[in-house]
């Protein structure tokens, strides 16, 4: 197998995982079956046409090679016949969430390197990669975005993406080097799920009665 | 009347009735009439927005041409004041809406196969173009898009979309045939709402009491 | 100080106000660290990413100037230790953001003409600029977009764009003319604010009964 195949079967991996993401939250909404596949096109794809408009390889990927979308609505249909077992699996989604992630990280900041983007805006360009699909997937199903809420996710692609921007910069990113941070990313965000770190949260401090300055 | 000049009626008619729509949805949250005419821009034209940032056509027709605009903030402002009216022509609204999704399908997916975008990209961009601004429309009000939801809509456009592709692939992409695929669209979709046909919905099975697996 | 300097410190604070009030939004609806410094980011950025796309200028100076998203990251960060505090400026950031509109307004819109959008599409698009950020904060939290909804905030965009636009085709686009209009746009925000000016919201006429149409 070539490294790139490799990658792209790596690269379908990581669109079917987040494609059935999304067809869960859609199924859980209620949503017909064209609903579904939609949702989960939508969060397998979003982010790679948001990093491919940015960097203007146009059409992006997920209009210009035809397997991006079958894979993602086979899985989307397929999530939709058999989610009763699939939430069996929460553990297994969570897992495979967790590659998909570390995965559409390395490649988005690559890519976006690769197209000549300064190192840090090649950074958001590389988390919003792997986190955009999840905040179409929430956009779409009417929910805050739970990326921006919840544990250490968007926290661990950020972290991954400076980790490629350094690797680049220092001329070591090669397979080695590229597959542990993918694998870094993958680990921090299994272990803030397991120990359930997360982001702190502002405390809302209750206005302070009988203080109240003069101002308006 | 030249063809270009009967594409572009045709166009312009698409986007006053998709504005219509969003205006009227505007209406009904209570945004004001800025908010009025907001709305029905997103609607009639974001799904043309979307499709041309895809393509690289910048700036988009949207952007290009004041006649688009021009129409689509007209037709929301005429909507504010007339909505009371307009509510008594809901079934010719229907019937316009559905007039627009063949037409924007038939220019959506063409203008993707102009481009160069490969025939299964091609149809989901004519797809997104239709729907597209119906998605903005629903996003902007606070809804789950109702296309995501009810009656063959999408897959209308979709199996349009298709048709395009095929008589693009064995030159039959002419007048007639385009002009069929958009009555094809129209009809499904007519066909579709008046038979309350419908994508299936998913069965959400309560969890089986007393069988449960033994893992997590 | 240069005026390209002059500029981009104009810029750079109407990206931190910008930034402050996504954050505060943010903070507003418990997001985390992390979501709070997001919602910021397309806050301070979201408008002019909208508008580099359209223009293709790619990347977006938003991903292509490290300046811009630091000081969105870091006003973000400092809202989010700091909120209780700016509860109490109020009044001063209607102040700045006022200022910020006024900017984005007029920078969108000379971007726009420079880049060869025609004059009504580069209006549009310069008042996008303006609106785009607190569009995308609102979507990100689950709000109905309130540029949509409330006083005259869109509204002073658009007519200081359609100045930056005349001043254009009358060749007085010079730093006299542009400052004028973004004051213009400032003033006409804070004194809607002030005297409460709002856009009209259409009449929801119960339906008559009695009087019921024959039609279906």
């Amino acid at each position: 197998m070539t490294t790139s195949t490799a990658l792209l079967l790596a690269d379908l991996t990581g669109v079917a995982v987040f494609a059935a993401s999304g067809a869960s939250a859609a199924v859980a909404k209620r949503l017909d079956l064209f609903g579904v596949v939609f949702v989960g096109f939508v969060a397998a794809l979003g982010g790679g046409i948001l990093r491919d408009l940015v960097i203007d390889e146009v059409p992006p990927l997920a209009f210009a090679d035809w397997r991006y979308a079958a894979t993602a609505a086979l899985t989307a249909a397929a999530t939709f016949w058999l989610h009763p077992r699939l939430a069996r699996l929460r553990t297994t989604v969570l897992v495979l969430d967790a590659a998909g992630l570390g995965l559409f990280t390395v490649t988005g900041t690559l890519k976006a390197l690769d197209a000549g983007v300064p190192a840090v805006g090649a950074c958001l360009l590389g988390m919003l990669t792997a986190i955009g699909g999840g905040l179409g997937r929430d956009l779409l199903t009417g929910e805050i975005p739970v990326v921006l809420r919840r544990e250490i996710y968007a926290v661990a692609a950020l972290a991954g993406a400076v980790a490629v921007a350094l690797l680049d910069a220092f001329g070591r990113a090669d397979a080695a080097g590229l597959t542990a941070a993918a694998v870094f990313v993958f680990a921090l965000r299994l272990v803030s799920l397991r120990r359930r770190w997360s982001a702190p949260v502002a405390t809302l401090r209750p206005p302070r009665t009988g203080a109240r300055g003069p101002g308006s």
